[in-house]
């Protein structure tokens, strides 16, 4: 019989089997500490052939320029992104499916359909796209990171991934995820860790680590992952990029796997990071326009609408410093004030926010992810004998903690927390509506600053230092956030005391995490986040806090 | 200790007593009966004074109109009402809460207001509006059906109510409803039996039965029902009436008592039914521009959109004649063969829709609707001792011949009820997109035409004769409806054999129960269904299918 352990070597065996010889490096890491890098992105950046380094640097918008206008083929582009990710993946750990070859068949074809014909299939001709585990294509595994599903070939492809496709993009890997996506980290028995490209001593963040830490490393420009809890924000705050938390039903889910796929009170939902906020609108738009509301039933038929307006007038923000729970990091605390000052001095006002049920909106988020005790991945995991993650059981203690029985809910349980949650989105919605009385001219805040995570990151392991505190809610609430980088961990000016007293456990735990050595030259991103099916309009938000940011530094 | 028995006698007492003494006929059904009158609209036309049933005949669109042009005043149209109401509940029983006192006040309010300002509140300044049981306003009764809520007075007002209000709305009295809310007929042990406005032998539908039976009495112009399984539509059909079912999160549903608030499934939908299309768009269209996203976080921010270009353009309509499982009476048969004929005689096309899985859509409604097997509802009537309903007995009795086990599901079981409905909505949405293979141009159907109910209607008492198989699938779906009535069964012409051969149970059942003569006269009503947050296009369908059969007849 063969043994978990060795079906996930074999699998990780596969994966490197599918890059190229000639791009096998078995001592990358090594001359990596040697040259005394911790940035996998930084020490590629020394490695790979310097006309490659300068189409990997391109955002995904570029490339699709330069793609169109002749001055690229998408040949050479993909070409560069697969070198850089067969490297990546030596150092990082971010890849579970590897298909160059395939990728640059695709891409050749692509050229020649746009030699023969001047015409381009769509927004994204030629260009490189990378995806998370989950998203299916025919005749690859879809693991989602369990053991038991390595083998098992799909026979679909992804709603989105059509859609993609269909309008040039070229697929040519599919990165790591931690079991059952289930963890801000990105660890598995199948593939094990997945390191954050910007230090490697750090965690890549999760669920859509594989993403974020690939990204971060600039071997690929644009790509997708999951967020039921802050699985998109979370790597893409950890390795500085932008990430956007679309609402349920803004792109299409449809046939994509997923654990707990019948559970629909805290949807899971799809979305783009990468280190381009003009990519991010690129890919919402391109995907709300493909009209996937007549294929997929859980998409709203919502057409893309022009958002220009706020990036014409006085934007109102509500800053949210902290959750009354876990402060952040003084790092965080700074980018903060930073972006705050960046937008006033703009003339964009800031007001005070300080709902006063986060703990409810976390608590309930809990509830939700683990109304079964995780009894649905644990069934999983025991088809092969993987031993559950230490996430899970971290979630699992923080359950009984808090008054989980163990068992299942029943479906009246289930509908009391459905009742729970609506009643804290209409709380969270009085409160929005009320900032009418704390703005200058009488009007609701656009948006909502705040962070993504109370520290810049987590080292590599450390997954009890997770809190999902300023994430969760806005699953929740089911509203639409944009990841953004501000600044990064700076020795010299983070050292200072924030002069704050924890009081709660959590709070004392991540207070007592901070040095800020320990964390140099992380980056550090803030959230932007605006209400339901708001995409256009945070995406829009976004930008103008990126000027603001731009013309002050 | 007073019995369930007393405290639902007291409360019909109680209803009553709020009828003004002059308007309590104690002798009024004898006499319409003696008078040879089956219809309550058609006898009251005959008792009440001539202006006040010229009033009465006028839609809520004439009435808004005729006040705000100053013909008529608020006071003298809300009289008019409250007088035929008051008639009308004591022939139909369709009344819960009543206070016209209240509403004479406040029409003379707007009145004044309106002489004083030369300003109406909105688009419905003055309108009489009536509400379902389930709609709270302060200081009322929201029994919902259980003796048990007596005397509980309601210290919030939905937000729907807020919205009609603040557009000049005058509430008058709630409406009966069953136990829970859940049947098509309208009785409890609280409030007794609903009748049929247009043949008091019949039922009125449900669970909207007591809005089916007052407006379609013409003593009120237009109200909201609630539909879950059919609810409004069913009422509306069986009274003749038009009806709106929107799909989930375009009108507000806030702060509505409901049965089962947590269950999201296949959620409860609130709609206006009126004597007039014009009146569900006048209303539908105030509250989408009200904006309620704002405060309720269910419904979705979209706008009202312009579908005139559906009424400007060949229409490709769906046909399902029937569901392969219950075929409809002949009336309904003729009903859909006039209304394709005058489509189709103004150019419009018509297609055959013959969805495969009609009933899983069907089941898998029944396991949403029982997922507990009434467990919530039989502990709230064990407060009084009430008995259970007939229809949920009967409702039980089929979940369990489709294998319920009579416990209430847990969560996992939930979820995969959830994927099975995703699984249905997906294939129905790509069955619909495939009539673009049989459509003359190639584009899909814009709607589907089908029954409301296999048969007119059923006789009072006779709830076995329930049959919601064209009603539950659209609320699985969550699909936008309207109801219209075509014509009426005539003895003369709807006597001949359909020529069906029946296999199903269900099927011979219903077969078996027509007999022209027991339906003459009876309103034969019809649904036009569009997709999913389609109101503005479904509605503006049915005002095409209303002027072609006005053209033909």
């Amino acid at each position: 019989m063969t043994t978990w352990e060795q079906i996930a070597a074999a699998k990780r065996a596969q994966t490197l089997s599918q890059i190229p010889k000639g791009w096998v490096e078995p001592n990358l890491i090594q001359n990596m500490n040697k040259d005394g890098y911790v940035s996998a992105c930084g020490y590629l950046d020394t490695v790979l052939p310097e006309h490659e380094v300068s189409i990997t640097n391109l955002t995904a918008t570029e490339l699709a320029g330069k793609i169109a206008s002749r001055e690229m083929t998408s040949y050479d582009v993909c070409y560069a992104f697969c070198h850089r990710a067969a490297l990546a993946h030596q150092i990082l750990n971010c890849c579970i499916e590897i298909f160059f070859e395939q990728a640059l068949e695709k891409a050749r074809e692509l050229d020649s359909y746009f030699a023969a014909t001047g015409k381009l299939l769509g927004p994204l001709h030629g260009v490189p796209f990378s995806l998370k585990d989950q998203v299916n294509l025919i005749g690859l595994e879809t693991t989602i990171g369990y053991i038991s599903r390595v083998g098992q070939k799909s026979d679909k492809m992804s709603l989105l991934a059509k859609v993609l496709q269909d309008q040039g993009a070229v697929f040519f890997l599919k990165t790591t995820v931690p079991t059952a996506m289930l963890a801000s980290e990105t660890v598995s028995s199948l593939h094990g860790r997945t390191l954050n490209a910007i230090n490697i001593a750090f965690s890549s963040g999760g669920s859509s680590g594989g993403e974020g830490s690939l990204i971060g490393a600039k071997a690929s420009p644009l790509g997708v992952g999951t967020d039921i809890g802050g699985s998109i924000r979370i790597p893409a705050a950890f390795q500085g990029l932008y990430g956007l938390r679309p609402s349920h039903g803004r792109i299409p889910y449809m046939d994509v796997t997923n654990s707990y796929e019948g559970q629909e009170l805290i949807p899971s939902v799809i979305g783009p990071l990468s280190s381009s906020l003009k990519d991010l609108e690129l890919f919402t738009k391109l995907v709300v326009d493909s009209e996937t509301w007549n294929y997929d039933p859980q998409v709203v038929p919502v057409p893309w609408r022009d958002s220009s307006e706020v990036t014409k007038r006085k934007l109102r923000i509500g800053l949210m410093t902290w959750d009354g729970l876990v402060m952040p990091h003084p790092p965080v605390l700074r980018a903060l004030r930073e972006t705050c000052h960046a937008l006033t001095s703009r003339g964009h006002e800031i007001v005070k926010w300080s709902f006063p049920d986060n703990e409810k909106l976390v608590d309930v988020g809990e509830k939700v992810y683990g109304a079964d005790f995780y009894a649905e991945v644990e069934q999983i995991l025991e088809k092969t004998g993987e031993p559950i993650s230490d996430y899970m059981n971290i979630a699992r203690n923080v359950s009984r903690g808090k008054g989980h029985s163990g068992n299942a809910l029943d479906v009246n349980q289930w509908w009391e927390v459905s009742q729970e949650i609506r009643h804290l989105k209409q709380k969270f919605l009085k409160y929005w509506k009320n900032t009418e009385n704390v703005t200058s001219d009488g009007k609701p805040i656009d948006a909502i600053l705040c962070p993504v995570w109370p520290s810049a990151g987590f080292h590599d392991g450390k997954v009890d230092f997770g809190c999902e505190n300023y994430t969760v809610p806005f699953n929740v609430l089911d509203y639409s956030c944009v990841v953004f980088p501000v600044t990064q961990v700076n020795v010299e000016i983070d050292s200072v005391e924030s002069g704050h007293l924890p009081s709660l456990p959590d709070d004392q735990k991540m207070h007592g995490y901070y040095e800020a050595q320990d964390f140099d030259k992380i980056p550090v991103c803030l959230q932007v986040v605006c209400k339901r099916l708001e995409e256009e309009k945070v995406l829009a938000i976004a930008s103008v806090i990126e000027s603001c940011l731009a013309a002050t530094t």
